[in-house]
């Protein structure tokens, strides 16, 4: 039997997909091909039309399909303040929070030496520049409190607090909600090291 | 922060992959934007070519870029034999054994009452059609030996049956090389009552 070149071709191109493998790649081209020739093209023309419009915003480096995204174009926002996130979903997290109103910069990653993500990767330079603008006066790292976000996060602080920037970082503690019994001794133990005045 | 549509699009046509949930078709997304956007035009390409080039064969109902498939228009092979098989992947390890230079019917599929599948989806018309063309001799049923495998292969026999056709199935039995101390006690069961005159 010899498969048609069309169909080796797609399910080839679906193992370009992260966390598919070449079994999954073929059950999702026969799949598509037996019982979703609709999504086959829907999904076909969503890949070519993102390939084209998509971009990052000149400002912030999210996704935008224009030079500068909404966002940094708001002019209802402090322009004073400029939150660094990992990716456009924790910035997502943090407008629902409706507590912070300046404007963002989305890392797209973070810092993993192990592997090979440097600053480079994580749009450091565009970081800098976009945060010495002469407007900004705050950087609030928002990076995840994992130890690659912690690390990311100390990085950053210290390349632009070198520029002369107040920088501060989210704060560490018991979660809202949070029943001792059940949170890690380590958030506990930073919750008691970070205790505030009542 | 507002995600740019072409973003939402891609997100949204990339759930209709079997098996991709909200949160993996945004980091797919996201993903090929990134870091991979020759690999999402390249998705885009085939995905575009598959819908317009793949069809079912005409005698045998695999896919293939033509009317009528290669296996099918091979003059070597003996037109008497038909076997009957639920993928082209199944077809494609027996082909491998080197042992059957017969023809094919791919079901694409599998009887499957509690899933809906009923006899339509795994085209028994064009089955019966095809097995009764007056040149198959014998039906060899080679679908899987699951439940749904075995009732498949139940109701094509009696289906094929009574329409005067002969029909085989694969034997069932202990794998080559299998020690009896590892294999189920249903296996071993079915090989001594299927047991052969030496
Ligand atoms: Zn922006
Ligand atoms: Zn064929």
């Amino acid at each position: 039997m010899k498969s048609p070149s069309s169909l080796d071709f797609l399910t080839e191109a679906l193992r370009r997909l992260p966390g598919i493998g070449p079994k999954s790649a073929q059950r999702m081209a026969y799949h598509l091909m037996q019982h979703d020739r609709e999504g086959a093209a829907m999904l076909g023309r969503a890949l070519s039309q993102a390939v084209d419009r998509v971009q990052h915003c000149a400002m912030c480096n999210t996704f935008t399909e224009h030079d500068v995204c909404e966002t940094c174009l708001d002019a209802e926002r402090n322009p004073a303040l400029l939150c660094v996130v990992e990716t456009p979903g924790d910035q997502l997290m943090i407008e629902q929070t409706l507590t912070f109103k300046g404007l963002y910069f989305v890392l797209m990653g973070r810092l993993s030496p192990l592997d090979g993500i440097g600053p480079k990767d994580i749009h450091l330079d565009k970081l800098i520049s976009r945060a010495t603008d002469g407007i900004v006066q705050e950087v609030v790292l928002a990076t995840n409190f994992t130890n690659e976000g912690e690390a990311t996060a100390h990085y950053i602080s210290e390349t632009l607090k070198a520029r002369g920037l107040k920088v501060s970082r989210l704060a560490r503690g018991v979660p809202v909600g949070g029943e001792l019994e059940y949170v890690d001794a380590g958030t506990i133990a930073r919750a008691m090291l970070d205790r505030r005045t009542t």
